[in-house]
């Protein structure tokens, strides 16, 4: 058994690995033409038949020997002997060889006049003017577009080879439940595998997912001896790890041989490269976003050198808005929310835990950092990977600031007008800052100042001089949410919840702790941070906590009790530049929709009378 | 009935009448989850419930209560009263809120001593850390990646609801029979409705194909009234044009509303836009890429306002390399091969012809020249459109100049070394002057000098003191092909057919012409031009022509008798400079190659002792 976990080998020495170690001979089928699309042809497709196969009129009008028409002018009017109507699309018969536009011609029962002689081959597609018979149409390893099946309809091919890859992808894991089952706690949903198929098959593997295993290594080995035979690859997802349960690189090299244990990337580093009678197996990490690395750094390359398309939405440079550091020596990936803020792009991390799947869904972009770098300062300019089309990229509306459950349905609301909303929760006085940085579009606000008013304040005092709209999105309920309907000034008595320190939240319960006397330090888990209303409502209901602070709505999504202790404004702050950008002004517009409107009313303590109210600065 | 094709509407107009004129309410399917990939969501998706549901330790160690860990230091290990060993993703139980690293545990027994404090939280991945019950996964209107699919499969959604639109597509004409069948001369295979459900159906679209309709206006009036009720948009293929046959605008005015006849666009002219009971109904002319730009430039945009993706891979500037002129007043789209030469882009028109399929399929780009401009000049730098991802369009080999059937099977061959050769056949003089302008990166050849040599006389002359390495691919043998095995001193007694003017082909004639004293003029069909070698088979296979000059290849490709007349030298010119490029090296590493060697044995006519053989100059 050769378990090589503590000499990680880096990304490039494993794809050279692939390059070199594998002979990857792809597998082929036969496809109907119309389910051919996207797929690649696994050998040359050849005409079967010319197209045109005949001579055919190209206009509408009448075909005739050229050489009769020799001579004919205004002056010298030709009748010819010999001529018949044609029209577009028409075979010219074998003794013509022009063709004649009706509008030049003088007809006369069945006689034609003409005034102008035709040179041979006027207005005559040749046979085999699109393809010869027995001419190639597409050449091996062609991705097939639309454009190609139609012209290979014309050309009479009715089914393609094309090339596939088998793939088996075997899951393992003692926690899981297969999809569809509600999880009990401490097992998961087997996903990972679901994904490989929907991101492989999409390119045209054939994707075999086997049922799944427990952590029994004799059962993994029966399972990827049977996936090794029925399949040109092997994916065993999970246990590729190197603890008491890991069997993964135990197994396969019980079956032949593991080439690498443990790759020098983030998130991904427990992958396994093996190879049973020549063909690879990968082991997979269990952790999602570990496997969709995994998956689109590893496996899709090794896809590509059997024949299968690679896909690429390109890179475009874009200013970094935070500073990240990382251990020296990993090719890290962070996924990113990215967007076009003026003239410049702006990527922004989200969440880097390996369970979080929601950062790959919120992601339209992701950074590499290089093994050698150690991480990058706040507006560097790097390269974005795009995982979306640019032009899907471009329709990125970056909010940053403040978070209330209301956003997400604004970015619902938001598609209907092709914007995409990406926000990022780093609470109003990190928004501010974004907001100063140029590194979004707009910043959702709730600062309580001690004048009581809310924003204006912070805005003079952060962003002085600059012009900044306001736009009031609601006036809504704070409060303290609870199983037990607990009131403010009992706080100390119980566990709490609370949210990150600059958000608005935090403040307000900060500013509500001076009015009532009561001392932070006395509250158990005051320190405890969550970074959204709904995290604090979760705390809650779960038991981690009896008590937190969030806005009404998060307490009624999850049916908790809620006893209410301010209203405030939240507001959106805007560069007056921005205005313009029809992201922006898409924004504006929903907010004052009567579906905005319904939504707020649906989800509960929001007072809309001040909603869409503009508040200009300076 | 109103028919407007007299009063053309600009491209941009009819855009924004397809933004004004309908509503554009997409219908809905569900699908199951693994078979959204790629689909719009049609509504927003919930998490079913939160994950994690509870608490999970995020490291193999100890679950222990944070407040029992106070103190502990390397002076002053703790002994913990209360604690239990987890795994990662085991549960952490409701007493405990923390977990340490095994590492850091001395175990004895049952008892845990450690020797640093735990703060609350270190170590577990709380409840709902990916998301919260009830919490928005997806919005509406979102793209579905493979990465969706896999959060969405752990967060408990089995089945997705997603938007289509229903498309009927009515395929009439009475010279058309379905696909699968051997057209009889003057018929034509139904491939455009093809073509538009492949296209329209890989953009989530559910296309119904209505059987072909004969040029009749009261059967199309049937098939189009039925398809309007049971879609949401409706596409008539063909009889979109002014002639005695087309009947699709009389028939949409008589259901409906004609609202434009004739769209300002070539090619696509005769498109028509229609009205049936607040539906859009298309008219789509009948010539392939007449019918692919409608659907490219009309289609599309409409179904991105039904909320269907857009697709997009996006532009490049490039070399135009030939001199086009264009009626003012008309978007013209020319279909081109693009391709990287050095450090520039260089675009290559393709034939225009809308018939010529060939050309969709050979291009991965296209050009639109606007409306107002009248032409370009060669050299000009002009805005591609690609229709592949801009990687795919880098590996691009650009081969211009004199044709040969094998250049397509060396194109196959290179497709498995991931290059895509793109070759235009402008005959060997048309190659040297687009070598000399650096807008390709090889030039095939084949130019007799009066001294007896090939090529090399002409490259000292055209591209004086430039570094040129001439590439032998083979000896090919040139000769009469015919139905009768006409010899060379009979030809002033047949029909011929001609090769275009500074090809190779056409220059061996005339010597051989001149070397026999046989005088062109008395040659009937001298005149007649085609650009390869199988069409001038395919014209004496036809019966257009007795006899034609082609390599031997192209007469055994279609079984007729060859007169040989002469071997030549068929070279491929390369700059110096482009060897190290990897295209190009692997063209000359594929020259050498055994598999090449095997397809000239197969076409036949080609003598391989000199292939691979290099000369330099100067």
């Amino acid at each position: 058994m050769v378990k090589r976990y503590l000499t990680v080998t880096s990304l490039s020495e494993t794809l050279s690995l692939l390059r070199t170690g594998f002979s990857c001979i792809p597998s082929r089928e036969k496809v109907s033409l119309i389910q051919s699309i996207g797929r690649v042809t696994a050998e040359p497709i050849f005409a079967r038949y010319s197209v045109p196969e005949v001579h055919l009129a190209a206009m509408d009008g009448i075909a005739v020997r050229s050489q009769e028409t020799h001579g004919a002018s205004e002056q010298h009017p030709v009748t010819l002997e010999q001529a018949v109507r044609v029209n577009t699309g028409n075979v010219v018969p074998p003794e013509f060889d022009a063709v004649i536009m009706i509008e030049d011609v003088h007809a006369n029962n069945e006689l034609f006049t003409i005034r102008k002689a035709a040179p041979p081959w006027q207005h005559v597609r040749p046979a085999g003017e699109d393809i010869g018979e027995s001419e190639m149409a597409l050449p091996s390893h062609h991705l097939i577009r639309p454009s190609d099946i139609g012209a290979l309809a014309a050309y009479g091919i009715t089914d393609v080879p094309v090339l596939t890859v088998r793939i088996g992808l075997i899951p393992t894991g003692s926690e899981l439940v297969s999809h569809g089952n509600h999880p009990a706690p401490g097992q998961v949903v087997e996903s990972n595998t679901i994904m490989a198929e929907a991101m492989l098959g999409s390119l045209g593997a054939s994707c075999t997912r086997y049922p799944m295993v427990k952590d029994d290594p004799e059962q993994i080995r029966k399972t990827l001896q049977r996936a090794v035979l029925e399949n040109d690859l092997v994916i065993i997802s999970a246990g590729s790890s190197a603890g008491t349960k890991d069997y993964t690189a135990e197994v396969i090299a019980g079956l032949g041989e593991v080439l690498i244990h443990g790759v020098a990337i983030k998130p991904g580093k427990p992958a396994i490269i093996g190879r049973i009678d020549t063909k690879p197996v990968i082991g997979m990490p269990g952790y999602p976003l570990s496997a969709l690395t995994v998956l689109r750094e590893i496996v899709l390359p090794l896809l590509h050198r059997f024949g299968l398309p690679s896909v690429s939405f390109g890179t475009v440079d874009a200013r970094f808005t935070v500073s990240v550091s990382k251990d020296i020596g990993s090719d890290e990936f962070v996924l990113c929310s990215l967007g076009r803020v003026g003239n410049s792009w702006v990527l922004s991390p989200l969440s880097r835990g390996a369970g979080v799947q929601m950062s790959a869904v919120r992601s339209n972009a992701y950074l590499k950092i290089p093994a050698g770098v150690e991480g990058y300062e706040r507006g560097k300019t790097v390269s974005a990977t795009l995982t979306v089309s640019r032009s899907n990229a471009e329709r990125a509306l970056l909010i940053t600031g403040s978070h209330d459950p209301l956003v997400d349905y604004l970015a619902d609301l938001l598609m209907y007008r092709d914007v995409e909303l990406h926000s990022t929760h780093v609470g109003s006085m990190g928004g501010l800052l974004a907001l100063k940085m140029n590194e979004c579009h707009a910043a959702p606000v709730h600062l309580l100042a001690e004048n009581g008013d809310y924003n204006i304040p912070y805005l003079q005092k952060y962003l002085p001089g600059e012009e900044v709209v306001l736009i009031c999105v609601a006036e809504r309920q704070q409060g303290i949410v609870s199983k037990d309907a607990i009131g403010f000034d009992e706080l100390s008595r119980h566990t709490f919840v609370n949210r990150q320190r600059g958000s608005g939240t935090r403040m307000l319960l900060d500013h509500q702790l001076r009015l009532n006397g009561i001392d932070p330090s006395k509250i158990r888990g005051y320190e405890r941070e969550v970074t959204t209303h709904l995290a604090v409502a979760l705390a809650v209901k779960s038991g981690e906590a009896d008590a937190g602070m969030c806005v009404y709505s998060a307490a009624k999504a999850l049916g908790l009790p809620f006893t209410p202790v301010a209203s405030e404004r939240y507001e959106i702050a805007i560069r007056r530049g921005h205005l313009d950008d029809p992201r922006v002004s898409a924004l504006c517009s929903t907010l004052v929709s009567p579906a905005f409107s319904e939504v707020l009313e649906r989800l509960g303590g929001y007072d809309t009378k001040e909603t869409g109210v503009r508040r200009s600065l300076p």
